[in-house]
């Protein structure tokens, strides 16, 4: 596995590379990004996978500074999962002096995570065209935990015709049911037995709408009512494609949230088709 | 030569060329794009040609509408020019329903014709990013008639890391001096023959600055001094990377200007070394 951290020495890398399967990551690997690994694997060709804490999209505010790291651990990880390619430049490698353009998916980044993120979208749309333009991979893959993530990466690809086809791995879950996510370290042990309340809440607004409930707003307070107690910034049924709030569900519908724990927001979606 | 006007067909047309030259045009081609493709040729390998009147880069009371256009008399040209592939869209081709993304690049597109021109740099990056995703070219030429678009293009593909090497072509002229452009067929003769004014004020500007003069505002109004009597939006002695407005120049500087003859706007550039 090779290991570089600079944009010549990644462009030479992945020169020597065929066809490349990419997974993009901001480290502190658990089983979700394990399993986007291997779905690249059995896509056949190269893997390559990057660890960047991407800086512009986190808020002045948010958690950048405490984001959790683990190099070394990281590289074993992705060493024993079979991946040929690591690419982990540094802030000052992908945003050198003078840096200064911005990717911008319009209406669909201003809903959900991004109206409480303002600027998260577009960092993470210039990032993602940036590692593409670097590696320049035929597939790529994203966790369809960050639901919003991927419905603008689809957008981005789509409306500027990027030659990567986008991939989808499902989401992973403790045994309790709580979506893995780098940031689930930093719940205390209560915090930490809260929040399988998240998947319940899914799973609540999938019981009802498997029940016959096609109105929104039913499935959305089927979802609070599992909350109570939460500080709740969002429940959402929303069209898959286009995030806009449905009133009735008529052709299927991604339910999503977010609910903080202290200074720990957690987010997670079921689709209901 | 191909021509082709869906992004599937430039796509499989373009996966049976090897390294590729493009020359992405608005149409109605003149000898200032034909050195571009000769230079393109040049090159080596295949070239491509595209013809977009783009609309997200013209201002609502911009001339879109009578932006002129012969395809036919484009296509012989391109012909004889030994260009292999044209790709032709429609803007429904280019912006299809629910198209929402924007590439914005910052401080240097907020200047100069930005300044004048609100939008109109967002509008050519996203088109340029689309058409070298759909065509991969190697290299691409832009002319330096247009020259902060060449500096915006610049930064766009460093900061986004784009894997394509851009080329600058000279700007053509008339033998009066005049740069050659689609739009000075809007020219009344009036205006025609009063038009070589803005290369008479450039190479005032230059002369002076040839003669050792290096105040920056001496050298614009050098420059300001051929154009007594015209409407002018401006004229700069600017950086040529960042385009800041200098004060000495001590490095070089791009002398640019924007004259009005009716509701025709001409630009002009020469670089000072």
């Amino acid at each position: 596995m090779k290991v570089v951290s600079t944009i010549a020495e990644a462009r030479a890398a992945r020169a020597a590379l065929g066809p490349l399967g990419l997974v993009p990551t901001m480290g502190y690997l658990h089983a979700g990004h394990l399993s986007l690994v291997a779905q690249a694997k059995a896509g056949g060709g190269a893997v390559a996978a990057t660890i960047f804490v991407n800086p512009t999209q986190f808020g002045p505010t948010e958690d950048l500074s405490r984001y959790p790291r683990d190099l070394e651990r990281d590289l074993r990880l992705l060493e024993a999962a079979g991946v040929d390619l690591v690419f982990t430049p540094t802030p000052e490698v992908m945003y050198p002096q003078g840096f200064d353009a911005r990717i911008e998916v319009g209406a669909i980044t201003e809903k959900l995570e991004g109206a409480i993120r303002p600027g998260h979208f577009a960092g993470v749309c210039t990032v993602v065209a940036k590692l593409f333009n670097i590696l320049q991979p035929q597939r790529a893959y994203f966790g369809q935990k960050d639901a919003q993530q991927c419905a603008v990466i689809r957008r981005m690809v789509a409306d500027l015709d990027v030659p990567v086809e986008i991939k989808i791995g499902e989401t992973v879950r403790e045994a309790d049911g709580l979506a893995l996510s780098s940031r689930n370290v930093y719940l205390s042990p209560d915090q930490r037995a809260a929040a399988p309340a998240l998947y319940q809440a899914l799973l609540a607004a999938r019981g009802a709408y498997d029940d016959g409930e096609r109105r929104a707003q039913a499935l959305r307070d089927a979802a609070k009512a599992k909350l109570s107690g939460a500080v709740i910034d969002y429940v959402s049924v929303a069209d898959r494609v286009t995030l806009d709030e449905l009133e009735l569900v008529t052709d299927g519908a991604l339910v999503s949230l977010a609910v903080r724990f202290g200074a720990t927001r957690l987010i997670d979606n079921l689709i209901l088709t």
